[in-house]
């Protein structure tokens, strides 16, 4: 158990009014016991009472050993998962984790006709979002890695090449460089394919004067980097030159705003005016940014309706876009972390218009 | 909407007195709709009273259209996504799908404790587990296709090679012969790695006399393939043929038997007396197969604990193994469908040893 972590869980609980609750996502009970368990349809759950009282209850098959201060109770296969869970918790509110199956809450409310489930997720979430020292390192660990991926991801591109060559070559290099097995793509999209944010690499080769969006993101030890650059292949021409200016502009004022104590709606509406005054407004479909650590989406949200402070310890990123369909897409992104006295933009690599090829 | 599954369905339903359930599983959405949604953090829900009422809530950023027989009602990022369903449905009993979010769920109990949540998965899984004539087509040519990766994997195995590079390769094959984007890697296992059935494909490279696993799977146009054989490179001793013939055997015999009526538990325990019977007993460590269909691994369990009777159009694994702990692991799968009168093996990919390389 890490214990600092889960002291701000347990001040988290008290503020929520919880006085018990159970986590059950693959990166909370990672980011308190150091066990990463994808338990899939078999029940993992943390039980956490305000009292500073820790159970792990989880199937033998996973990986799991007893820890100071953590009380771990196993079930098989054949054993009714919930059954131990039952006897331990008390009466009254229980707060559940978000993505916790409906099988597990139903079959335990059956079992326990006493207990109130309410939202839970707050108080590990909430401890998440605020990095501390160690996963600090690791997102700029990560990320540097990510400078790396990124600038040999360019040198890739060069007269024939196809989106899917790039992509697969980008998850390589993760995984050569301590990347974890990503359940993710990546994105590299071509031309006006780059019109659709959520465009998956094809077969489609590059043609001279196309932008090229790489949007590349994959956790390293556990914690993700995400990082965009869009670059042109050996020709520009002036309206690509003026969208991309307009999009470089809007990172670099949203990121220049950034230090603690601002609302997050602040950072995005930044962003977003200098967008709307350049005219792409309605080009710019979506929120500014999310908040990366164990996930690579998590909270805070940077969106305009998002109105919490910004504090020391977040990490989220800054991605505005310009997407006019059928004619070009346009995306930069950095991951940044709210430092004491200002924000750390957590990669490198140049955002000046490059021709590449 | 599917007018012939949904009838089963509500046949299911009914047998099992569930007068209305919420589907919810990206599969079952799919297998009914044709809508293929993986909402992550969004809610998706098909909502069906036994009386043949069916409505689909789901987020306006899933692409869902309106269809003959399916009332669509689509909610907003910034709208309870649960609201509108809340006024939908019926006061009892109400089955929820198993994986459903419980944060949904804790809210739809909120708005309406009037209702009572039950397990819910059951008519859609059961009425999944009998593939029909569409999904027999489309199962036998993901297998087929399966056997040629398998094929080809082989032809890749010469001095130097390693098991990523193998495992990349087979990826790269199912992509470009129609395979989906999937969540899983593939396990190409040389040595005693595969006496580990669970390890994942590494630098390791390949040794004259190594035994290699090949656990090859992948959802073509949805469906999934899956199977296993097991190789060896330049030469193999007595130790290696005598496991290999006895999980070959144990294989077969299972096959042998499988025809519509039998309980499931008899196929794995067929596999296993004959295994036992070698003195191998201990070393085969897992359940004899799984179902698959629109999920790798879904409904029969194809093990000794189930006692459900096969019936035809039931598709699942046959993969027999013997794993001993630093030394040798042979599996050899297939894919089975009951049929009428006996079975189908979808695999064709020669189970007699084989010397590569």
């Amino acid at each position: 158990m890490n214990q600092q972590r889960l002291n701000r869980v347990i001040q988290n609980m008290r503020e929520e009014h919880l006085k018990q609750i159970l986590v059950t996502s693959t990166a909370s009970v990672y980011y308190l016991t150091g066990y990463w368990v994808e338990p899939i349809e078999r029940m993992l759950a943390l039980y956490i009472q305000d009292n500073g009282k820790v159970m792990l209850f989880g199937n033998e098959l996973f990986d799991l050993q007893p820890q100071e201060g953590l009380e771990l109770v196993l079930h098989s296969d054949s054993d009714n998962p919930v059954r131990d869970l039952a006897k331990a918790i008390q009466p009254g509110e229980i707060g559940i984790d978000k993505f916790w199956p409906s099988n597990f809450l139903i079959s335990i409310m059956k079992l326990r006709s006493d207990i109130i489930p309410v939202p839970g997720s707050g108080p590990v979430d909430h401890a998440r979002m605020l990095k501390d020292k160690d996963e600090i390192q690791q997102l700029r660990h990560a990320s540097k890695i990510n400078d790396m991926v990124m600038k040999k991801a360019m040198e890739q591109v060069r007269p024939g090449v196809r989106e899917n060559e790039i992509a697969s070559y980008v998850e390589k290099l993760y995984a050569k460089n301590g990347g974890d097995r990503s359940p993710e793509g990546q994105v590299v999209s071509f031309g006006t394919n780059a019109a659709d944010p959520h465009h998956w690499p094809a077969d489609t080769v590059i043609k001279e004067g196309d932008g090229i969006v790489f949007d590349i993101f994959n956790p390293i030890k556990r914690y993700w980097c995400d990082m965009t650059r869009t670059a042109f292949f050996r020709k520009v021409d002036g309206d690509q030159k003026e969208v991309y200016e307009t999009v470089r502009k809007a990172n670099l004022a949203a990121e220049d705003i950034i230090c603690p104590g601002i609302p997050m709606s602040d950072i995005d509406l930044t962003a977003r005016k200098l967008i709307e005054d350049a005219g792409y407004g309605k080009y710019f479909t979506h929120r500014l940014g999310h908040g990366c650590g164990l996930e690579c989406h998590e909270i805070p949200d940077n969106s305009s309706s998002n109105h919490m402070l910004t504090e020391p310890g977040m990490v989220f990123s800054v991605e505005p876009g310009i997407y006019i369909p059928g004619k070009i897409g346009v995306r930069i992104e950095d991951l940044v972390l709210v430092t004491e006295d200002g924000c750390e933009i957590l990669n490198d690599v140049t955002k000046d218009l490059k021709i590449i090829g």
